[in-house]
């Protein structure tokens, strides 16, 4: 994989890039739709080709868990399941072991828990995960870590990010293949010392990428604003920087202005679902009743298919009646959304204008972090 | 409305034909997919034109109870509210006031009942249902009529049709809009004296289509392909027959056999969505294990984006998650294989060939009826 800076933003460290993997070019900061379990929820591939999307992210954890990641290799791979021609990140499955499954317990060797489908027991290790995600046949895979909940002592932040160190070696010994990125994670809690520490003996490993984890679980937006900031600064400049699973458009902002080049968050497809749109003045509620008449559409500028042949008054009536269209059209509107945010922080950076006027000034950014 | 008849097959009473509307020419015989709620399930009307749909049937009870047809009329009627811009068909409520709302009462005047959303109580005559469709803009209107329960005695099926045909009368009077066409509907139960006593008042009034209503409530597949074909053999040559609501492979191979140009059924788009899907080799469950590493598509010979990029294992994956998406393509698919199931029954009356090869003669179809 080859990562290519293109512009730099002298007013704050964002950048853009292009990210060469085995399936294709991405133009950074990119976002990643998420595709939890082989597919982004109402979205077929060339759904998600016509908004744009360039890499999506699908979750280690529910792929391995469902169907299998052996079925899938032997099907010709991730790519060729799912229909999707372009790059695939896969995360690690750290996340998905703390919140989703029971019985979870951490050892040295790696982590045990049962799977939240069936009650099964399963023992996933750092060499074990980077091994399924290369049978997925992945562009970017990540590296096994623990997210840390929070509050944690600061005793239990240093002893599981030391193992995350730890295991990010042993990931990188695994790793066989050289189409399949691997990307190292940071962690360290809200912990500045310990993150800088764990940014700095990731960076001395060969790794591909660096991803900041471990944020956006509690600690509220101020102190994430400022931790997501500390660790990107931190993190090598000739690599692409990935803030994981933060995506708020104001995350979005924020973590381009930080330096980050890759996100990935459920938000705008579950909201989606939950009929929460977002346009040019901010976010609308579907199902509001003032919605009942309204011929405009959710967004005079939008350019997607939603936008292009439908009235608010029409979505509102699909959401009301539980229409499955309803899920399909406005998942397509958010995932517009959330990659004209993306063309229009890229345009930003290589125009030289500020980032705090993307999206029309709209998004309530944290205060800059030096 | 106009309807030209183009072929005739000589071996039964099949027709093909073209069907000029205000908002096109439909091709008979034609399959109408389902909008119910002013969409057809899962699908957009760019994908219902993707798997050629040529007219769609939406219900008038449904959008009448909701969002109610004052407002689409405001909204610039159902055509723009719903993004098809292809002909409509609405059913006339009858059939929904008897299977869906609550204690309903028919008088001489009309019919009242309740709302199965709400509980609140209406009252719809022939004339306000024809107001109704005209209020909605589409292409097609349904008259009033009493859908008749199986089995019936003969004095309560004898009072309800002859009142179905008064209401007949009614509904024309009542029809302001020369660009909605008007259909009857023929009832009589299963009693062959009085379906053609029906037919042969209905046919009496300028009415632009006929359609054989009450069938396929509990009569039986042999009695059902024999009233249908006998309702239809009464009907006007020079004017369009509609089976109403039946659609299993066989009852449209049989109904094109007998003579009738529209159908519409529920079949393709609910199943999909229960995971049945229509094959060159008949139904196929794709939630069956034996899928799970199938890299087949669901049918080798369909056109339809499904079938040209997904296999049955990841279909089968997609349906067993859960995913939305499994709803968007098997309705997709099976929608596509009506289609063509349309297009081969019209291929085989202009040319010439027997109507029993069509889709590969897998079909079991019931006797031909003399």
């Amino acid at each position: 994989m080859k990562f290519t800076i293109t512009d730099n933003d002298p007013g704050s460290r964002a950048r853009t890039g292009m990210l060469d993997t085995a399936h294709g070019v991405v133009e950074t900061p990119a976002f990643m739709p998420v595709g939890t379990r082989g597919a982004v929820k109402a979205l077929s591939p060339r759904d998600l080709r016509e908004v744009s999307s360039q890499i999506i992210l699908c979750n280690t954890y529910h792929l391995y868990m469902r169907p299998g990641e052996e079925l899938i290799r032997d099907l010709g791979g991730l790519h060729a399941f799912m229909g999707w021609d372009g790059p695939i990140l896969t995360d690690s499955g750290g996340y998905q072991v703390l919140s989703l499954a029971a019985m979870r317990k951490i050892t040295e060797e790696g982590v045990s828990f049962r799977s939240h489908l069936d009650g099964s027991s399963h023992f996933l290790t750092p060499e074990k995960v980077v091994g399924i995600q290369q049978a997925l046949g992945v562009d970017v895979a990540m590296v096994l870590d623990e997210c840390i909940p929070y509050p944690a002592s600061r005793e239990y932040v240093k002893a599981s990010t030391d193992r995350t160190v730890r295991w990010a070696r042993r990931s990188l010994e695994a790793s066989r293949n050289p189409d399949c990125a691997l990307f190292g994670i940071v962690q360290g809690g809200v912990l500045k010392d310990l993150r800088e520490d764990c940014a700095a003996r990731l960076a001395d490993l060969p790794f591909d990428g660096y991803a900041a984890g471990g944020l956006g679980i509690g600690e509220g937006p101020a102190l994430l604003a400022e931790m997501g900031a500390f660790t990107a600064a931190r993190m090598p400049e000739d690599r692409p920087r990935y803030l994981m699973g933060l995506g708020k458009p104001e995350d979005l902002i924020h973590g381009v202005r930080s330096g980050y080049d890759l996100f990935d968050c459920v938000l705008p497809t579950r909201n989606a679902r939950n009929g929460t749109l977002y346009t040019a003045t901010g976010k609308l509620s579907i199902k509001n009743a003032a919605f009942a008449r309204d011929p405009r559409p959710v967004d005079e500028g939008c350019p997607c298919y939603g936008c292009r042949h439908f009235s608010r008054a029409y979505l509102r009536h699909l959401y009301v009646a539980g229409e499955i269209l309803a899920a399909y059209l406005n998942t397509l509107h958010n995932v517009c959304y959330y990659q004209r945010l993306m063309t229009e922080l890229r345009g930003a950076v290589r125009d030289r204008s500020s980032l705090e006027n993307v999206a029309g000034g709209i998004w309530d950014l944290p205060e800059p972090v030096a």
